[in-house]
This record gives structure tokens, C-alpha cells and sequence, in this order.
């Protein structure tokens, strides 16, 4: 009993008992009426979660990688030019992932870790660049906590007629994106986070100049499993409430994806966001107090869904250890440039209060331990003030 | 309680409660040591399933489909030529993702639906061919329950110096396959077939001569998802009990497959080849008894894990209502050529002779309510009678 722990990693995250019992319910067909009815329920609330009524889905068993991979595979010809927004790991892999389907890869770096570039720096690439077919944002950089401007980013890059491509890992359904009033013409991302779903499901979410794109190429697509060729008429069928094949959808995962979707549409969006955004304060609040800095360098660069703060001077990643031993599990660095230098904290999906104090109390007793001195309940003190004022 | 139903299709398939039990756990994180233990001890267990104590085991979140993606992107380089021996739908399909790829397919048909290319037709084409670089071959054609002689004709294979590929997605873990003896490069499959897990999991196990031609690939392999140089350093690290990332495994998918194939590996691989084989004989002399043809001409190619009678005259597609609201789910046609002309009774994994006559019984009840005439109990008596025999 004592080895439970709360998991406050990057995902997967804490998922809620009736997702886990989707997830262990006896598997029927993929073609049974129920299972068809909840498909087709999933996919409309996708486009109710993701805030754009008039995209086109996609459910595919595979990592988030994969809704990457389809993202790129399905958008870009070779030769087409593609400009990549780089706040960390995630955006370096989206790069490798356009140039896999042979696309000319320009970057717009972040100055530095933790930082991100600014808006005219990205509208001087976008002027400098004369026509990049796409661009793509990581709205949250898992490795580096650090949050873009993606309305002000895709207002940009629609202005300068590029697709506009984000990665919501880390993001949707935690961070503030409304995909169709922004301009988002494809966002993604993995059912372990946000959503609130065991990891196993890449979600797309395609507007209509994205599919128009798709439907203009004049190569195949480079990957066979992740054409939306092959996809495109199973989404459409199962919306239409009609059973299809191509690949066997993963029946229980699906059925995990329609609780938690119908869990997140219950609270409603804006309550999700502000949940979202008042824990996201707390612990920050309560980090601030225990002395640490964090990888972004700025606040407002700093996600809703993840903190990640440097370890404190004369503490190091043994911490975690300790941190878990007072029943919580953190993830470690995992940025290349500073991977030994800080620690990450997700914060998304069914969490609450009583997560964000738990974990306060967790790193605390974690710091002590390791021998950092900090005024008793510090960072308890700080959260807990937050949760009392809002 | 009355809607219970039995699921006798193609995969998913029935799955037992402790598999169900572990879809359903708390998820934890995918670098945890109980979950790192889980992933490694799964991997070692499906060398013992395939019987390929030397194969490099790949599991990544995605269906059956990936995992013909997998086998094709890590392969093929653009104008290698590949030999299909076609049974069916998915033989087509196999053909398709290896010209994704950039492989010249040539294919070795059968003369009709229902059937397979003789040995000698086989040895004639890779004589012609003066030097496929692969091979492919569909151990069970999901579409047409054709069994091929895989033994026969991975021999062949080899003896013409080409890597020879099986799908075993409707095979593994039911059909008897010896991969590593039988001198198999290549085999794969997905979770939700005799291997008895939901869906969402392509399993590959590959050979040395497999890894060897990939690590000799002059080309970069075109898809992202699929590439084995990100996958290949996460399966060694696993088997070394090493956390490691690159897209986030599923991890209750994972703590089911482990379950799933301690559950078969206790059973033991000849005792569960024996079951399937038991079974399918018991269940294919009912259908005989019925007065019922089946799609594969002639009974050696009668796949193990998968029955498909072709309707009896008067009979059509509605008697699959029928015999669901007798209990039992089946699954229609999908071959293109005969589709609504016959259906398909899956049985593998956890199947059991009660399964089988529970089966057979709601066929009888579902041809009688469609006017069907036939000597009343015949199915029920002919399978007994295979199971009395022992």
C-alpha cells in the first residue's frame, strides 16, 4: 500500500478509474455498433477538445511520434521548404522528421536553453525565407517547459501563407489552443498526456487548407502506414457512424479516449484551462519560494502543463530518488545541454489541488533530505496562498 | 447479462481476465524499474514464442499494419526486387507497402481465390528471377484462411539467397511456426491475434540476417516512425533492463503482452500448437457436417487459426445477425472477389473446445432460423466426436 505513488512526470499522468476501466473492459470487434458509436463520439469530441469544429481527425494506434510522422509525411514533398520554430528536443525532432519526407529545413532558434525566439525574429525568417510551405511550432517543448506564442506564431505564419503545423503534445487539452479561431491548420498530439489516456494514441487534427494540401500533392506519400490516403476514408466512416478497416483500431485504447474525452468536455474547456493554469501558478509559486530557478527564462515563457526547475546549488538528480521515496515521481532533465541540471514536473490531465500540494510537499521533503536549506513549508506556504486567492 | 457475447472474429479475439486485469492497471511511467522489468521480460518471452531464440524482438505502439511497415521500410532500399507469393488481401497488401518503399515486386499468384502457388511454382519464379533481395509470404491470409507451407518455402527462399519475411499476423502464437529453425528473417504480427492482447501493438522479431541487411542499407530508410535506427538502441536498452526513449511505449499495453505470453509460454509452445490444431479440426468437421464448402480448395491449406465457409445455398450475409443473437460474433467476408459470399470464424489465443461448440451451436441456430436444412446437431456431433477422439 505504502508503494503507491502520484505520477507527476511529462507524461503519462495520473488517468482517472473510469479510464482505467475502459481500458480493461472486455475488446469487442472493431466493427461492433458500440464500438463503431464510440468512435465516431471520439472523434467529434477531438474537434470539440482541440476548439476547431470543422477539422478532420485522426486516431492512430502509435506514439506521439507518430502524429509527427503523419503530420510530415502527409504535408511535405520533397523539396518543399519548411521553417521549424526551435525552443528544444521536440522541435529538433520535428525537423528530422520534415527531412526524413525531404523537406529544406530553415530554423529559427532560441537564443539560448529555455528561451524562445521572438516574434519578429520569426516573422523576419518567415519575410527573409520569400514562401515556406510550412512551419511548424512545439507549443510546449517537453524537454525545456518553455511555452510559444502559438496564436501570435500562426497569425504569422498564415500572413506569410505557410501551413501552420503545431505540436500539441504537451499541450492540448492543458495549455489554452484554440486551433480553428487561431489559424492552426494541423495539431497533434499523444493520448498520455493532457488528454488523459495510457499512452498508445496518436490524435491529428487536420483543418481544411491542411487537407487541401494533402489532396494537391503530386508524390505519394513516403510513409505506407501513415498516408492519410489509406486513413482519411476509416475517419470519415466511423464520424459517419459506419464501420471500416484498414488498420484494427485499438478498441480498449479508444474506448479510454472517449471517457476521458467526454471527462474534459464535462469540466468544459475554459474550466480545463483555467485548472490548468491555477496549478501551473501554484507549483510555480511554490518553486519561486523554495529558491529554485527554472529553465525558461522569462514567466510568460513558462508552460501551464509542465514546470521544470534547475536543482538548487550542492543538490542533483539523487533528489528524485528522494523526492519518490515521499510518494512522487518526477522526471529527470532531458534536454542534451543541461540533462543533469534540472528535473521536470508534469502537471495536466485529471490533476488537482491536492496533486500540486503533495508534490510540494514531496520536493520538500526531497530537498531536506538532501541537505538545502530553505524555510520550513516554504513552497506549501507559497501554493497553498495561490489556491486560497483564486 | 444477456448481451454477453462470444468473440470468435479474426482479432481481436477473447482475451483472458488477467491480461484484461493488467490493460487496466494504474499506468506508471515507461522508465520505472517494475515497468522497465515488465518491457525487458517481454521482449525475452517473445523469443520463446516465435521460437527465434536469436531474433531481435521490436514492439511498437501501432497495428498489424505497422508492422509490415517496419519489416518493408527497414528492408527495402528504392529498386530492390521482392517476390510475394499472394494468397489474398493481405498478400496484395504486402506487395503494396513494399512498392511504398521503392521495392520491383514480383508476384507469384495462386490460380484461384482459395488457394496458394505450389512449391515448385515458387521455385520457379525465384529461379526466373535470377536474385529477389526478399521474400514475402503470409503464413494465414486473414481474408481467405489459407494456410501456406512456410517451412517449404522459407527453404526455398533461403536457397536463393533471399531474406524470407512472414506475416504471422493471423499465425504467431497459433500456427506452428519455428522461426529460427525453419529459417525465417523476418516474422511479425499484432497483439490482437493468437498472441491475445487488445490491439495496438505491432510485435517483430528479426533475425541476423534481417538486422545485417539493414545495417547494410546504403539509403536512409524513408519512413520516421518505423526506422530501426531509433527503434533498435530502445529494444537493446529494454533487454538490458536499461531505460531508454524514443516514443513512449504503451505501457499497459506492454504489462498485458508480458501477462499474455507468460500465460502462452505456460501452456507451452507444442501444447498450444496442439490446442490450436485440435480445435480447428474439431470445428472445420462441423462445418463439413453442415454441408458447408470452404473458402481454401483443398484441406492442407485450411489455416489453423481461422475457418472460412462460404454460405450454403439459400443463406446469405444476414445469418451473421443470426447467429450473434444466438451468442456468438463472427466476422464477414473481406476478400474482394468473394466477399459477400462467405464468412470467417476465428479461433486463437484463448480459445477452448466450449468455445468451439458454443460456436457451432449458434451457427445451427442461426442457418435453421435462415431455413437452412441439415441433420439436426450434425455440427455439434462431428466436433464432439474430434474432441472424444482426443
Amino acid at each position: 500500500m505504502k508503494d503507491r505513488k502520484l505520477l507527476m512526470i511529462p507524461g503519462p499522468v495520473e488517468f482517472t478509474p473510469q479510464v482505467l476501466r475502459a481500458m480493461g473492459m472486455a475488446t469487442t470487434s472493431h466493427v461492433a455498433p458500440n464500438f463503431v458509436e464510440v468512435f465516431g463520439q471520439a472523434l467529434e469530441r477531438l474537434r470539440q477538445v482541440f476548439l476547431c469544429p470543422s477539422g478532420q481527425p485522426f486516431v492512430v494506434a502509435g506514439s506521439g511520434t507518430l502524429a509527427m510522422d503523419i503530420a510530415a509525411a502527409n504535408l511535405v514533398e520533397p523539396g518543399d521548404r519548411a521553417l521549424v520554430v526551435n525552443t528544444g528536443y521536440f522541435s529538433d525532432r520535428f525537423a528530422a522528421v520534415l527531412e526524413r519526407y525531404g523537406a529544406a529545413v530553415t530554423q529559427v532558434r532560441a537564443p539560448a536553453v529555455g528561451d524562445a525566439p521572438s516574434l519578429s525574429e520569426v516573422e523576419a525568417a518567415l519575410r527573409a525565407g520569400g514562401g515556406y510551405k510550412l512551419m511548424t511550432v512545439t507549443h510546449v517543448d517537453t524537454s525545456t517547459a518553455v511555452k510559444v506564442d502559438v496564436r501570435g506564431l500562426a497569425a504569422l505564419g498564415r500572413e506569410h501563407g505557410a501551413l501552420v503545423v503545431v505540436d500539441g503534445v504537451c499541450s492540448v487539452a492543458g495549455e489554452e489552443m484554440r486551433q480553428e479561431e487561431w489559424g492552426i491548420d494541423l495539431a497533434l498530439t499523444a493520448s498520455q498526456k493532457a488528454v488523459g489516456v495510457p499512452p498508445g494514441l496518436a490524435l491529428v487534427m487536420a483543418g481544411p487548407r491542411a487537407i487541401e494540401a494533402f489532396r494537391g500533392r503530386s508524390t505519394p506519400v513516403a510513409s505506407y502506414y501513415s498516408d492519410w490516403a489509406s486513413w482519411l476514408p476509416i475517419m470519415e466512416a466511423y464520424l459517419a457512424r459506419r464501420p471500416s478497416y484498414f488498420g484494427t483500431p485499438p478498441v480498449n485504447l479508444l474506448w479510454a479516449l472517449n471517457v476521458s474525452l467526454g471527462q474534459i468536455l464535462e469540466e468544459g474547456m475554459e474550466a480545463c484551462f483555467d485548472r490548468h493554469r491555477r496549478l501551473s501558478t501554484a507549483l510555480k509559486a511554490a518553486i519561486r519560494a523554495l529558491g529554485m530557478e527554472q529553465v525558461p527564462v522569462r514567466p510568460e515563457l513558462g508552460a501551464t502543463t509542465l514546470t521544470a526547475p534547475y536543482y538548487p546549488e550542492g543538490v542533483d538528480r539523487a533528489v528524485l530518488g528522494q523526492i519518490k521515496q515521499a510518494g512522487v515521481i518526477l522526471a529527470g532533465g532531458l534536454h542534451p545541454v543541461i540533462k543533469g541540471r534540472y528535473f521536470r514536473i508534469g502537471h495536466m490531465g485529471a490533476v488537482t489541488e491536492s496533486d500540486v500540494l503533495a508534490t510540494v510537499g514531496a520536493i520538500e521533503k526531497g530537498l531536506a533530505q538532501a541537505g538545502y536549506q530553505f524555510p520550513a513549508g516554504a513552497g506549501l506556504i507559497a501554493a497553498q496562498a495561490t489556491f486560497t486567492a483564486g
